[in-house]
């Protein structure tokens, strides 16, 4: 089941980009930080790198994974809530008219997270997550969403830590939706970990302490939150940031507006064939992107596979 | 200025500690856990520790250390307030009147914390607690603040992390007064400081982003909120916790109540003559440690010197 390991090729860390722009960007960037004669050289403990996640590290097409996570909640849970088979926006959920359930917009995002994210104890959660990561698979590939990662990022990723860097997430998406996987998917432990969240609450139950998930949203670590996300959780500023899209800007800005050599780059999503072309969401940030000289991946030129070869 | 950098002993990683049963209890642990045939072995990856700070790492008396800093902090800024003169807590913190000063309890705190540690960037908070954290002196012992942190704890930090250990702060006090000088007092980074904290914002100014401090709590990191913090900044449940008062009985509850090899450790003040003798505030938690099997230190007879060498 573990689709993502391997092993660092010394000679080319990166063999899965094509010998463009953008990977030698990366290496110059990792090359100067690193190198002790370098009047760039940034000691260990500053070398921190975020990355979004979704369309960064892997697919967010048709939607969001964590939607899918959420439908397959839905579903689950359908037998317990006989209510559900009149009330939005369950009742289109369990139909697959997924137009009509989001057609009620934030108020019906927050309804389902609340259903599907909350009310159980955070181990509950993470078993019901890790089981859903090791047997869901995405629509169109057929693959399991944990093997919809991109490898040569899975490179990147493997090349930065090779260097001394410290990887961590910093994505809108659930912290606690992504902690199970992440590790055996990314090599990326939970404290490095930052996302969105629900609030929590400790409680003495007579077989021993846990924490609830409450019916309220505690933090939005998207946009202009990935700032504050990554000061309250890392607490130093990166110097090399990576995402792909508008709700990346105030991150690739922070990690970028400060003294010393730093690095941003964008994944452009331009392959249709292969994944998903599009730039719905990303406009300002391509715009950014070339203004202020980060360096944007063209998926479709830029790399030479998308997704790691599946095990047999 | 740095007081407490020191070499491991190998031979005697623990060279503070008197041959008692904490001392004992401590190295039974770590043996058990990290000896790859005990059938208590964890692997590195959740060798996650947890330790408070006030009065567990540094002494906490004649109050709080953060509480000398705002003091510090209203001396430093009464020039640009002329109405403090009159207006409270400020007009007694600079009479020297703290009793009556804090006579106004929690509403008092909070307008103190507001004057002294909200309203800048986090970069200006950052080096006004860096120069603070080098100069401001214990009244009684004359030594740094960082200066009074416990020698028989650095050794045990040090020790735990030479045996694979991921060693965290989870402290009631300020993280981001804490993670200046945490690394360079504790050998803890900043992204392994959890702390109570205010809100912050995102900006971009003309000469480039910042994050200002704003004038609203965040997060309690005290009491039932340690094993929150604990599980949003850690996002897995240390096996080993160690804290000295009431604030920390949720913390150890909450890493010793699961399967698995787990250790607790209570600091107690018992030492007049070398620190400062008290229960107050710690009854109830050291009434837990005789139930529930809690390591006890008592500092009089536990430990051979309290605080670290001075260089001369
Ligand atoms: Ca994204
Ligand atoms: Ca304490």
């Amino acid at each position: 089941l573990t689709c993502c390991a391997f092993q660092l090729n010394a000679a080319d860390p990166l063999p899965s980009w094509n010998e463009s722009a953008a990977k030698q960007n990366i290496i110059q960037f990792v090359e100067k930080v690193t190198s002790k004669d370098s009047p760039d050289y940034v000691p260990p403990e500053h070398r921190i790198a975020t990355f979004d996640n979704d369309g960064t590290l892997w697919t967010e097409k048709p939607q969001y994974f964590q939607v899918f996570f959420a439908i397959d909640r839905v579903k689950a849970l359908a037998p317990q809530h006989p209510e559900w088979k009149t009330e939005e926006p369950f009742a289109s959920i369990l139909k697959g008219d997924y137009k009509t359930a989001f057609a009620g917009g934030e108020a019906a995002v927050l309804k389902l997270v609340v259903a599907t994210h909350t009310g159980m104890t955070t181990t509950e959660f993470e078993k019901i997550v890790n089981e859903w990561s090791k047997t869901a698979r995405h629509p169109k590939t057929g693959r399991l969403f944990t093997q919809m990662v991109y490898q040569p990022m899975l490179e990147l990723l493997a090349y930065m830590r090779s260097k001394g860097f410290k990887t961590f997430i910093v994505s809108g998406g659930g912290i606690e939706f992504m902690r199970p996987w992440t590790e055996r998917v990314y090599g990326i432990p939970p404290q490095q970990v930052v996302g969105s969240s629900v609030k929590t609450k400790f409680e003495m139950r007579e077989d021993g302490p846990v924490l609830i998930r409450l019916p309220e949203i505690n933090f939005i670590d998207d946009k202009a939150g990935k700032p504050v996300g990554i000061n309250s959780h890392i607490g130093q500023r990166p110097i090399a940031a990576f995402g792909n899209s508008d709700g990346d800007i105030q991150m690739l800005e922070w990690a970028t507006g400060a003294s010393g050599a730093r690095f941003a780059l964008l994944v452009h999503h331009t392959d249709a064939k292969r994944e998903y072309a599009y730039n719905v969401g990303a406009v300002q940030a391509l715009k950014d992107a070339s203004e202020k000289g980060w360096t944007v991946v063209n998926m479709k030129d830029d790399w030479k596979v998308i997704y790691p070869p599946l095990k047999k």
